[in-house]
This record gives structure tokens, sequence and C-alpha cells, in this order.
């Protein structure tokens, strides 16, 4: 079983050579001129992507990449393409630790966190998305105004991330304690229709890098 | 009805002249000297006073100030200093847009908004607790790192309200989406009594004031 999906896996990346972004040394820094886009977003976690594909329909002409680093949801979320296509869309099987290997400075103008791990614990409080050294990465790789869009169901991660992120140089522009009460043009990813379906309340915020 | 009502509360200010603030040309700027506390609290909107009395208890030793506009929610709130006793608690029956008349600058430690009116028609958005408006009355009163503590059931008044205040003056220094969901000592009031009741979730935010 395990060799089977690993065998699966295998093949639809390699069908997909041409999403799939493995090698930076030439684009980073180009980014935008190699996707032929104005602007572009970055998805960290992207999962099995289908906010990842409905990003690149809803946030037309923008740029969309896909960040993940499980290999068989990147799998998943790459099948898709076949669906979905790929229009201005890029792949990265990798960790968002490794950003500044990728990207150069001010490449990115929105990063996207959707339904991150919540590492309840304190003692893993550094692995979570929105801890201070993750935003001094992203501070890096974001452009001027630059933005974090970031959705959860998590209590604990939403207030940690809020005042997180507020107290370390971005200016919170958004929030939303309900954000599915009203109709939102913003795509569901797969995490967050299951939480929809349960009744739970979808958090929401968005930042905005400060003026260096 | 109305007029027994009316004579009723008439009957209790009468009684709790000595908590009773209204007339403030020599308190204003020596409130802390007057009340012999070294820090001091402002409930805006207090209703019918729970969450005063109980602050009196649960932030020992700090002066509790309750302010109402609504005529009998206050003789309400006032009644219950029979059960609570009156010990560093003051009350004003006024309006929170008249406070540059009541207290000099610097004067108050901490302001609680509990379960303020929500307004949610844009029309009315000046009539909220947390607009731009209000707030620079309370960054005048409030002393040096001075705090908001609010407490709210709404999610478009807490939504305004967290980014408003975040934008205006203050530095968001807490954030919880599910308050109750775990033991605080910070007391209840009537409305969040009302709330919990019916499993809603109870939103909370702290700001201090940001350093001149
Ligand atoms: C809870 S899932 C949510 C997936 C998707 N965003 C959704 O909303 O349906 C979190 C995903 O983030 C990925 N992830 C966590 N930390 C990551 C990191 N540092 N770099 C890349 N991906 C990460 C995990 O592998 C997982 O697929
Ligand atoms: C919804 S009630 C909540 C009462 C109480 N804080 C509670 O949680 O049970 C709001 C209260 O704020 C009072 N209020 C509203 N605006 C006010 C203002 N500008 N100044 C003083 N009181 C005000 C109203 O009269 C009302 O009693």
């Amino acid at each position: 079983m395990r060799l089977r999906k690993k065998k699966w896996s295998n093949d639809v990346y390699e069908d997909y050579q041409d999403v799939i972004v493995d090698e930076f040394e030439h684009i980073k820094g180009n980014w935008k001129e190699t996707m032929r886009v104005d602007r572009l977003r970055l998805e960290i976690g992207s999962g099995k992507g289908d906010y990842w594909h409905h990003c690149a329909d809803v946030y037309q002409p923008d740029g969309i990449i896909g960040m993940e680093r499980d290999f068989t949801a990147g799998a998943i979320a790459l099948k898709k393409l076949e669906t979905y296509g790929k229009d201005r869309k890029r792949f990265i099987h990798n960790d968002a630790k490794s950003l500044i290997e990728m990207f150069g400075e001010g490449e990115i103008d929105v990063i996207h966190l959707n339904f991150s791990d919540p590492w309840p614990k304190t003692r893993h409080e550094k692995r979570r998305l929105t801890h201070p050294s993750k935003l001094e990465l992203y501070k890096t790789v974001l452009s001027q105004n630059g933005e974090i869009w970031m959705k959860t169901d998590n209590v604990g991660l939403f207030n940690y991330s809020v005042v997180t992120v507020t107290q370390n140089g971005f200016d919170l522009i958004e929030l939303d304690v309900d954000f599915r009460s009203q109709e939102k043009e913003d795509p569901t990813s797969e995490y967050e229709r299951k939480f929809m379906e349960k009744g739970q309340p979808i958090f929401r915020a968005i930042w905005r890098k400060k003026d260096a």
C-alpha cells in the first residue's frame, strides 16, 4: 500500500515537471519574469491543493505558488492540474524554513496560510508558521506592502497569531472571527470545508508589512 | 409602572450619594488621592453592575468606577452596593462622550468595555465605544501604559474594534476568540452570563496605549 502510493506519487511528480520548481539558482530573484505575472502569491502548506487551484481563478491575473512539504499531499494537489489547468501556477515540494533559498527579497505579494498545523504545546511554538522566526523570513521575501492572509479554525493558533504577527512588523488590516457567516469570494480549502460542514467558525486575519 | 420605577430609582440614587460622583470640578485630577488607591479602573457602560462590583474584589486593591448613562440600569447597579459593599467604588451617571470633563490626563489605568452596544449600521459607526473619536478621549485619560480591556459576544463589533483600536495608537497585547473555554479570574457581567448560557463564544482583547 505504502509502496503503491509512493509509486503513484512519483509518477504524478514526473508528469508535472513543468509546474514543479526544485532548483532555485536561476529562478530566485526572477520569479515574476519567469511566470510572466505582475503579482505573486505563495501558499505555505497548500495540502491537497484546492485553495491553490482556485486562487489562480479568483485572484487573476496573479501568479500562485503552492508549497507543501508532504510528498503525498503534494501529489494529490498536482494531480488536480489535470482538472484545473496549469495557468500561472507553480509548485514547490519543500519546507517553509528554506524560503530564503527559494525567493529573493520582495518577490512575493501575498503569503497565504490556510489551516496551518496548530502546534498547541508551548515547547513546539517555534514550529508554528506564525512564529517570529518565520515572520522574519516572510518579511524578507514579501514586497513593500506585502500581505499575510491567514485562515484557521483553531482558537489557540489564531489567538497566538493575531498578537504575534501584529507585534512583529506587520499592521493588522482585517480581522474576522466568523469569516464564513457571509458570502466571500475567497476560495475554500479542504480543511476549511470540513470545518464549515461541522458548523465551526472560520477565523481570518490579514496583515500588511510595515514600512521599513 | 414607569413612574414607580423612576421613584424607586430616585430613591436608590438618594441612598448612595457617597458613591455617586456628579460634580467633577474638585475630583478631576485628584481621583486616586480622593479614593486612596494607586491604580484606577473605569468601566464604561457598566449596566446592572455585576462586573463593576466583582472587579473590586478580583482586582484588589484597584479602585473601580462604574459609568452608565441609563438611569434605571444605574439604579439597579447601585442597589447592589447593599450586598457587595462600597469599598474602592464610585459611580458616574453620565455619557462617555464627556470623559474629558470628568478626568484629568492619565488618571485611569484600565478602561473596561463589556458587551458595548454594537451599533451594526455603518451610519452609526460613530456611536461605537471603539470609534477613533472615543479612542482619542481614552488616550487622554489613560495613564502611560494604560490599557483597554474589551469583551463582547458580537462578531461585527469585535472585528471592527480589534482593527480600529490597533490602528489608532494602541498595541494589541492579548486576544482570545473563546475567552470562556478555560477558567478565567475575570468577572462575568450580566450580558456575558446570558451569552455563556446560550453557548456563544465570548471574545476578548486587551490593548496598551502606545508610548507617546
Ligand atoms: C492542516 S494541513 C492544511 C492543508 C491545507 N492548507 C488546507 O487548508 O486544507 C497543514 C499542511 O501544511 C503543511 N506544512 C506544515 N508545515 C509546513 C512547512 N514548514 N512547510 C511546508 N508545508 C508545511 C503540512 O504538511 C500540511 O499538509
Ligand atoms: C449592552 S449593555 C451591557 C451592560 C453591561 N456592560 C453588561 O455586560 O452586562 C451596554 C450598556 O452600555 C451603556 N452605554 C452605551 N453607550 C454609553 C455611553 N456612551 N456612555 C455610558 N454608557 C453607555 C448602555 O446604557 C448599556 O447599559
